[in-house]
């Protein structure tokens, strides 16, 4: 391992921190596989339920089988906790200091199961939503065991059934967004995880790490941005001049993509589908190729195209999402890959600690100076 | 960077993961400088609230100069959210979730700051002190202005103010325990901070990560395991037929430290001042001398010496803390480290994500099989 101990790569950029088995990203061709099966056959014939038990268990089951996974419960103490948050709490906070209660409550002991991912999964959906009407003045709305885990969230929220169309959309979305390999916050539960810790440790360190703007980015960024574009007509200068002062165009660009994400694919069919953002697609599609036209000529060496946030904000606001949740519910899709990597690293597990290079001042005493 | 690229290394073991001026680590030698100051003369001669001011800032003040860090008054929010708390919840995920309650009703902004640091560190011990007298049914103790932060932890405990023995003793264990380079905890709370994160999530996901007892380990084991041992005349065939048997002896060994760990020799003399762990102490010296003898017989070329947990354990229980509290207590010494950890990634930030290799199935077909 000489190799790797002597060189610095600043962020671990190039550095192979481990194995998976959970998602083949092939940036080159924009490529997404979850255990070898596309994203696109995926969403088109799987429930998050099915892929979720596909990253915790590596088999594929058919829905007839019985692949269920509904919004928990929640207990009475993480309610409790929930009604202590001001209104005004970062949902992102809400959803962190929710399941470490839950955890609290829970004691999940070491290794990691299925069965533990499986909870924490479902209870997630239970935490933001009961936050979310709580933070409105709300009573929480019990789960409905019937539903599939993202129309429960939809429900839990609203105390209203989605209809078909709306839960076929959060469903796609919650799929394409279960797992992308070892981003940072994925890392960081594989981190955790590596000290012998807890699942719900690893969680929520994880939501902590999703929450910055670098890694969970800002998907109400782009609803704000194609807003202050005004019309298709205009939006060419728009973006002209956002790419001349440096800015950036939110929804494009990806630090693994070059071509065209996967995921921004499949999730602009689904938002297609979706009749109460016609109007905003149809502009968000005229917008998207002109920044796919000008982002070629401002950088024609570096490949940047429409990234998953894009057309995640369309099919979010399509099923009557407030953006303020886009990021937490990010967070609950990214759930199974979570926690999938969690047994990933449990089961070959090896502590985590790199080397770190001192920099600071040689050795010296108090007395002196 | 294409060496770096081209090795995998487990554990990112020997991979250089960033750059710090905060702590030199000379395993070989024993040795451990803050900012350039050795571990043994900022026990003698500084306070936790100097030295975690110079984790901070850079800057070494004398005291005289008004430094100050005593544990903050908790808001109602966070009391609310401990008093949902089962008694019989892990410390390490009551502090946890404390902290990120009142992380969610602070709400910090990017950048982290001094300032954001000196308010976590504060307010951790309050916390941790709320929940252990809520657990048996106690009320909260408002924090004392006037105590040090280690001295004010145990007032928040007990009610009553240490003796100065006792405060010195834990002041000492929370200098030496504050920083230690990139731990598993350490890096977590980096890779948080790496995406412009809040401090407070790098924080909670820190304590997640310690939380595991190949990090955090078990201090109070070391209790446990002397408990065992029956007397020093006993302790030698004990520990034999440990060693035969392949079991670990707690409170030797290092990853790092090859040499004697300077964090034991700092608190063993400490430990020494502390009349109610007199006979404890007598014990655990003799047993020392008897487990390093028969270690290095066991294993010649690998040098195994006496770790910080032997003489903290010694340090912790003889100021009166139960042992489910010392890792907790750990945590809260590990705040300035943790924080001036964050500091430093956010003032040259790049995002932390490795690369992964992936090696599961090749591409396949839901209507395969």
């Amino acid at each position: 391992m000489s190799a790797t101990g002597s060189g610095y790569s600043p962020g671990l950029k190039g550095v192979i921190a481990g194995e998976t088995s959970l998602a083949m990203i092939d940036g080159a061709q924009g490529r997404l596989l979850y255990r070898g099966y596309p994203i696109g056959e995926l969403v088109e014939h799987g429930t998050y339920a099915q892929v979720a038990e596909l990253l915790w268990t590596g088999e594929w089951a058919a829905q007839s089988d019985g692949v269920q996974l509904a919004c928990a419960p929640l207990p009475a103490e993480v309610v409790g906790t929930l009604r202590e948050l001001p209104p005004q709490t970062n949902p992102m906070d809400a959803l962190r200091t929710g399941l470490s209660a839950w955890g609290a409550t829970t004691g999940f002991a070491w290794p990691p199961s299925a069965e533990q991912a499986r909870q924490v999964t479902a209870v997630a959906p239970s935490v933001l939503a009961a936050f979310a009407r709580l933070r409105d003045g709300l009573d929480p709305v019990e789960p409905d065991p019937s539903l599939t885990l993202p129309a429960g969230f939809l429900y839990q929220l609203s105390a209203a059934r989605p209809n078909a169309v709306e839960a076929r959309a959060l469903e796609a979305y919650f799929v394409v967004c279960a797992e992308h390999g070892f981003n940072a916050s994925t890392f960081t539960a594989r981190v955790i995880t590596s000290t012998h810790s807890d699942l719900v440790s690893a969680v929520v360190g994880a939501i902590g790490a999703l929450k910055g703007p670098w890694h969970g980015g800002a998907p109400s960024e782009v609803v704000n941005q194609l807003h202050q574009m005004g019309s298709p007509a205009e939006a060419e200068a728009w973006i002209r001049a956002a790419l001349a002062s440096g800015e950036r165009l939110m929804g494009f660009g990806h630090r693994v993509y070059r071509a065209y994400d996967p995921r921004a694919a499949a999730l602009r069919k689904v938002a297609e589908g979706l009749a109460s953002v016609a109007g905003w697609l149809e502009k968000a599609i005229a917008v998207e190729e002109i920044a796919l036209r000008l982002l070629a000529e401002h950088k024609p060496d570096y490949p940047i195209k429409t990234n998953v946030e894009y057309y995640a904000a369309a099919v979010l606001q399509g099923v009557g999402l407030p953006p303020n949740l886009f990021p937490a519910t990010f967070a609950l899709a990214r759930h199974a890959g979570w926690t999938g990597h969690t047994l990933e690293q449990a089961t070959a597990n090896v502590l985590i600690r790199p080397d770190v290079r001192y920099v600071g001042p040689a050795e010296r005493h108090l007395a002196d100076g």
